[in-house]
């Protein structure tokens, strides 16, 4: 007998149908012997529903009711979701995240929990009922309703499992699992059966639409091993954990390849090459709320004294990062600004690039071969990352897939898309 | 200054401009200067929607989860309104039952409220801020979410102000008041300034639509004044209290005019005159959870030592009545039994009948020049009800309406409607 916990996105419950399909396995995971707990994420598109209803009332909601009024949607799939996993003859309870026993602090719309008391789940499971949690919700320290913001729902999955020492957390969702690739790019992408914590992270942060980090960051954190399966199939889907030393000495070289279109580039021509520049920068940049990506700053070449800096970050916030450099231009001491509102960046992830060499020199090989002009790199322990033209990024993408090898003989993805919230 | 406790139900938030009106209204009393405690039903249709989806998941749904899903109909209503507040420059805070300290037993679907530890309202107010309150639903000792079944709004309201010792209760409807009539039967009825508690309680439950039962019979047990008025407009409405030592020596004999088109009829036929008839009678009624409203045993006449004994109750439950009767024949004694399915029920109340003799003989001369046949009479101390045929109790109200000099001059009446749960 395992501990399971499940969680389900929007798309896994979109309507009652889809409710019925996903009770009908939380019922047999059950039947089977197992303790279950099942996290839900709102009905398809109920969030956006209440989002319309809160703009039609006022244009600047207060966080704290934006809160309560979300939470709505998780009430209501939750509710359903146990009255229709008693259909199949289980009998289950669902609880909000206040009940649930998730703690938070009080940002409202991007809490972080705190803790988990998980009392009534245990009792709950001893008494051989389905514990159903609301995802994304939690309670603050004042007793008032928080949501988690973007991932939450996965990550009120990873907390539960992490609590109650469950044997696996289950994310379902309209995936197969992991691929090495988006299919949707390379069609003969192929899944990835075992992927480490620190591979998917590397993935999830360069454009991989599998899991959200912050969940993926509490999984390797308290050593929950997280299953990504597709709620539409039976198929095997992905391990994602922590390595273990059973694990084979040797691992693939290769996780996979990761692409990322959100991004846009910003240069800074001719900053000072003196001690603080850097640092003057960034610290107008974090003033800015920036997300920066990448990082680059070119050596001065030809030119005296002066070098450029290029980064990275979300296009929709370039134009006022842009802006806000330019207020501080005399502070920083720069000639001009260059942006590139869109770029292309094509990441290669795999834990075993530490110990081998010449990981970089075929994918240079490969990107040359494939006639794609580099416009920036960058690199961590166990990643690649090439900045191409946006047009040039989906070839990137195919000749890094195919020069390491990673290309499949049968195709196995049937769906790819984004995971709920 | 005062505390004012203002109950919105479902129709009054219909959608976001109605949600906007209500707003106006509960930040137009709170800059006049008074704290104000807001009570809000569930948006419109939202409950039916609720209940519509639970009915494609499944035919028969656990009762906790069902109050767990109606319950998120109130915390958009709640969240919304807060934010409608908020817009008009006056701060809000809305509150689940569980937040807002309502504590009820835990009978799912129809929970008692035994307790109100109004706490975080009373911090609510003390900082200048409104408090919303979600209607109709509370919490159990377990920490589980109740609803209180029909007219939970109503009394969430009233057992709110009772806990704060507001100095009233406003109960917001799509009615501009109480009425000595139904205007749909009596175009000219007039508005009741005023009404004792007793008095409503009479009205209420004969048919009057008008307040709760549970809500006015909480309203008299903690004197709570209650004020009635529309919330489409600016109208005087009614005040709903218990006398006072201030109140004049003479009230007027006659409230209103209530009538019920809800109730069937049911004659035991030949019940034997000996003691412990009715008893059996009656804890067989019970056993089948008869609602019955009048009782009449027609004393023996021709037959030798045996009775009638006929009572009303709603006419949905007159089928299984008659079966339960009709299983227990034996043990009872009777010889038939007679039923109608559907009877008209005119009630007259007013609380200065105590005093006052001669109303019965006005009421039956009324009906009597009108031509309409009496099936059946009861009386309380201050209400006197007659069953009729169900096509002649528009008449009958019209009669005695006219009778008891309650037509108005001018006709005031704008809209009436039922009240939201």
């Amino acid at each position: 007998m395992a501990l399971i916990v499940q969680k389900f996105g929007g798309s896994s419950v979109s309507d009652a149908a889809a409710m019925k399909r996903v009770a009908a396995r939380v019922a047999r995971t059950h039947k089977d012997g197992n303790q279950v707990v099942v996290v839900v994420s709102a009905m398809g598109d109920t969030t956006d529903d209440l989002l319309d209803l809160a703009g039609q009332v006022t244009d600047e909601p207060p966080a704290r009711e934006m809160d309560i009024l979300l939470t709505a949607g998780e009430r209501i799939s939750m509710a359903l979701l146990a009255m229709a996993i008693d259909r199949e003859g289980v009998p289950a309870r669902s609880y909000t995240g206040q009940q649930a026993g998730v703690m938070t602090d009080s940002k409202y719309g991007r809490a972080s929990i705190v803790g988990v008391a998980p009392d009534r789940i245990v009792r709950t499971l001893k008494e051989g009922q389905v514990a159903i949690v609301a995802g994304f919700q939690g309670v603050s320290g004042a007793n008032d309703v928080t949501t988690l913001g973007r991932g939450g729902s996965d990550t009120t999955a990873v907390a539960i499992a992490a609590a109650l020492h469950a044997d696996v957390c289950e994310i379902y969702t309209d995936v197969d699992g992991v691929f090495s690739a988006d299919p949707r790019v390379v069609p003969n992408a192929r899944r990835i059966p075992v992927l480490s914590t620190e591979e998917t992270l590397e993935l999830a942060s360069h454009g991989a639409k599998i899991l959200h980090l912050r969940a993926v960051e509490f999984a390797r954190r308290y050593n929950v091993p997280l299953h990504v399966r597709s709620s539409f199939s039976e198929l095997d889907g992905t391990i994602v954990r922590n390595p273990t030393e059973e694990d084979p000495m040797e691992e693939p070289i290769i996780a996979g390849v990761a692409h990322d279109r959100s991004q846009g580039k910003v240069t800074i021509v001719g900053v000072k090459d003196i001690p603080g520049s850097a640092s003057r920068v960034f610290s107008v940049l974090a003033g800015a709320e920036a997300n920066i990506d990448m990082i680059v700053q070119n050596p001065p070449t030809d030119r005296q004294g002066v070098t450029d800096i290029s980064f990275t970050a979300p296009k929709e916030g370039i134009p006022a990062l842009v802006a806000a450099l330019e207020a501080h231009r005399a502070e920083i001491g720069f000639e001009e600004i260059q942006h590139i509102e869109n770029v292309g960046i094509v990441s290669l992830v795999g834990a075993g690039m530490r110990t081998n060499t010449g990981v970089s020199a075929t994918l240079f090989g490969a990107l040359s071969d494939a006639g794609i002009n580099i416009e920036m790199i960058s690199t961590s322990e166990i990643r690649i990352s090439v900045v191409t033209l946006p047009e040039k990024l989906d070839d990137a993408v195919r000749a890094i897939h195919s020069a390491f090898d990673l290309d499949s003989q049968d195709v196995e993805a049937v769906v790819y898309g984004g995971t709920g919230r």
